[in-house]
């Protein structure tokens, strides 16, 4: 590990170099401004990779290119890791609340503001450096390495999805390494062993052909904002239970071995401390971890209708529309909980109203195996680098694909990262640091030789 | 009245000339960006205004500047009628769904479209035109003519509102008329003997410190958008009825003199099929004419939180905000409906979320006189330029800043108006055409003579 760790060290300013440059391309995959972007952001990864001692290429897909990469020197006998991340990253608004530009990473106080910074340019960088120390250290990788780093995994990672059939070959692997979750806590590593899936929904109401004074029609016209209000308002109960019917149908208690495995945190003061968080919204008598890990949610992520700049206008909107998210537990199926969602949504709206309900995405939840030879040499790994013990974790967040992955028979999956909740990805101000970075490389690069 | 034909008609191309030039300004009150186009559109009106032989100024307010103007050449002993208008406009979103440039007038099938053509710069020009046409003929004013027009109408009226006590002297008149009227339809002329009283309000709901990712909090934080939803539903009841406690405590009854004074008209029918309105929402059991004009009303005009751009962004936003207006009816009392509102979102939003509401602004409606010699002088013009009988109506619509003209003393108040409701104003592709603008001209020009 010594020689890793002078290489890390010896290489900071270069390091930072690339990273920075990784993290200026305006990659946001679901903004169809950013379509050269993306392309050129996945050539420089491709370019990177070959520098790392790859086989790389490009593999276009129905949305953004795939960046496929391998390295076979370990040979037909070794085991081979599939390390998997994403070069895309979310939306920036709002804007004017980031303190510096989303894509011009600035450094603050040690840490590094980028949008993408940790999420995941961040965590697929450092596993790619750590490729790259083994190449000019001329250290053999013991094992065979493949990189699969997509373009829309924000977005549902349809492009993706709809290649996996022709990726066969290329997938095959005896483990599934993603580099996109967090630690438990500064000073304690954590593998993560599942994630929850995912649906995301747009539903749009339509009371009239266009925008209407609500002087003159204030009292006679159905306000679609009035009626986006009274329907969304119906998807919870007073206990925050959801409402549509048959939506914890497939939904299991947790196992007292679940229990042991993982580590349960989080009290309420904290989140309150941490974030400010005032008001708690999951289903009541369930602790926190339990509702984020072992229980689907319903979320309305945006909401518009009318007029919400500065001033006013006295409009009666023709349209609301708001996008709505669950995230889903195993074994549920994401395309029944979407179906189910859209009849209560469609069938609940004050009559009159047209409703367009629409299916944006739709992705299983993934667990990793009970006994797994990558989540041990992982947790190996961790240990090794911050000499404490690793815990066990699931992430309420989502990976879109890796269910599918696993369905082709990739089973072995382990999630580790380097971030901590107060990261900010997804929100203003995203920020990673350096140092977390380089444990990053030391951690991918001790569990390349663990696999051995 | 023929030499005022003739003037109309050898006039047309420079008429539409400066009525074109008046729409270019980008006049939209309430954004700071159009600040200094606000300035230069009322100097232009300004020099206009003297143009056609009056004495006119700037007078600054706290807010946009007010175009004054008088011409007293029909002596102390002669009536003086004050018109009244604004140059402001509403703003232009959603700007996707103009056809041309809001602010660049283009003639599509004998409509001239653009931000403003009707409310109020197409109103208040054709008064305008009126007097400059009585100028040009050399025919001496019958009687004295005040102007005043203000640039914050669709906002409030708070600039004129804080300078009215010392404008006093100026305001001193017989009679107020405000084109900004809509006629009944395109062959009944009608005049406007009353509006809506209006408060329009924001309420924004804060659940932490800064947005968060839907799946690390999701089941753990309150989403402030599902609690805006639940907040926002509870104020009204199935039947369509404001549930704040006190809202229609100083409403009265329809009384059999109001029911033969006002042409009511229009039919759920005739909704649907002019705007495609296919829901109704105002309060069941209550006629739409009676909602529009004799009930207050409460409208959800803007709704905004999270992300609803392109694509999907899972977050649970920081914040969710919505904009409220109520409409009201006399003798409601402006101030008391905000704080009965504000009570009621303050008390019934989720415990822990952080309510925010402000009050932007809060004016009374008012009611024009029974015996009004305006109102016959007016109505007589009509009936002379159209050849139609007048009929007399209210407006569901509001002009702010009336009810203190009339604490004043300007009791005497008129709507007039060539506005149909299918001219689009406050929405996208606002149009009015050159043939009732110039029906505008001549009836102002009649009323005038008719006053003497």
């Amino acid at each position: 590990m010594h020689s890793f760790e002078q290489w890390v060290e010896r290489n900071q300013e270069r390091i930072q170099r690339d990273y920075f440059t990784f993290l200026r391309f305006k990659t946001i995959g679901t903004d169809p401004a950013c379509r050269s972007e993306m392309t050129a952001c996945a050539s420089w990864l491709q370019r990177y990779l070959q520098t790392a001692g790859f086989s790389s290429r490009l593999i276009e897909t129905s949305g953004h290119p795939l960046v496929w990469a391998e390295h076979n020197q370990a040979g037909p006998d070794a085991p081979t890791l599939c390390i998997y991340g994403h070069y895309d990253v979310q939306p920036v608004d709002p804007l004017e609340l980031w303190l510096s530009d989303p894509f011009e990473p600035e450094v603050r106080n040690g840490q590094v503001y980028a949008r993408g910074a940790l999420d995941d340019k961040g965590q697929i960088f450092y596993a790619i450096l750590a490729a790259l120390a083994f190449q000019e250290l001329q250290e053999k990788l013991p094992i065979n390495i493949k990189f699969c780093i997509e373009g829309e995994e924000e977005s549902g990672s349809q492009g993706l999805s709809d290649a996996l059939p022709k990726l066969r070959a290329f997938l095959k692997a005896d483990y599934l390494l993603v580099p996109d979750f967090d630690l438990l806590s500064p000073d304690e590593p954590a593998i993560s062993l599942g994630a929850r899936g995912i649906v995301t929904m747009e539903v749009t109401l339509t009371g009239s052909k266009g925008d209407l004074h609500s002087g003159c029609y204030g009292g006679i016209a159905y306000n679609p904002n009035r009626a986006l209000a009274e329907l969304l308002s119906q998807l919870w109960d007073e206990k925050g239970r959801v409402q549509v019917p048959g939506f914890y149908d497939d939904v299991g208690a947790i196992s007292e071995k679940e229990k042991k495995l993982y580590s349960f945190r989080g009290s309420e003061e904290e989140y309150a401390k941490q974030y400010g968080i005032r008001a708690l919204g999951g289903e009541k008598g369930v602790s926190l971890m339990e509702a984020n890990w072992f229980r689907p949610t319903l979320e309305i992520n945006g909401m518009a209708g009318g007029y919400s700049g500065p001033g006013f206008k006295t409009v009666i909107p023709a349209q609301a529309m708001a996008k709505l998210s669950c995230r889903l537990v195993p074994p549920q199926n994401p395309k029944k909980i979407a179906e189910q969602v859209g009849s209560f949504l469609t069938s609940r709206a004050a009559a009159g109203m047209d409703v367009n309900y629409r299916v944006l995405s739709a992705e299983p939840a993934f667990r990793g195996q009970a006994a797994s030879r990558l989540a041990d040499a992982v947790a190996g790994a961790y240990t090794d680098v911050m000499q404490r013990p690793c815990h066990r974790i699931l992430s309420g967040g989502s990976i879109p694909i890796i269910a599918q992955f696993q369905e082709m028979g990739l089973q072995d999956v382990v999630g580790m990262g380097y971030g901590l909740p107060g990261d900010q990805i997804h929100a203003p101000n995203e920020h990673f640091d350096m140092n977390r970075l380089s444990k990053g490389i030391l951690t991918v690069a001790r569990t390349i030789q663990r696999l051995r």
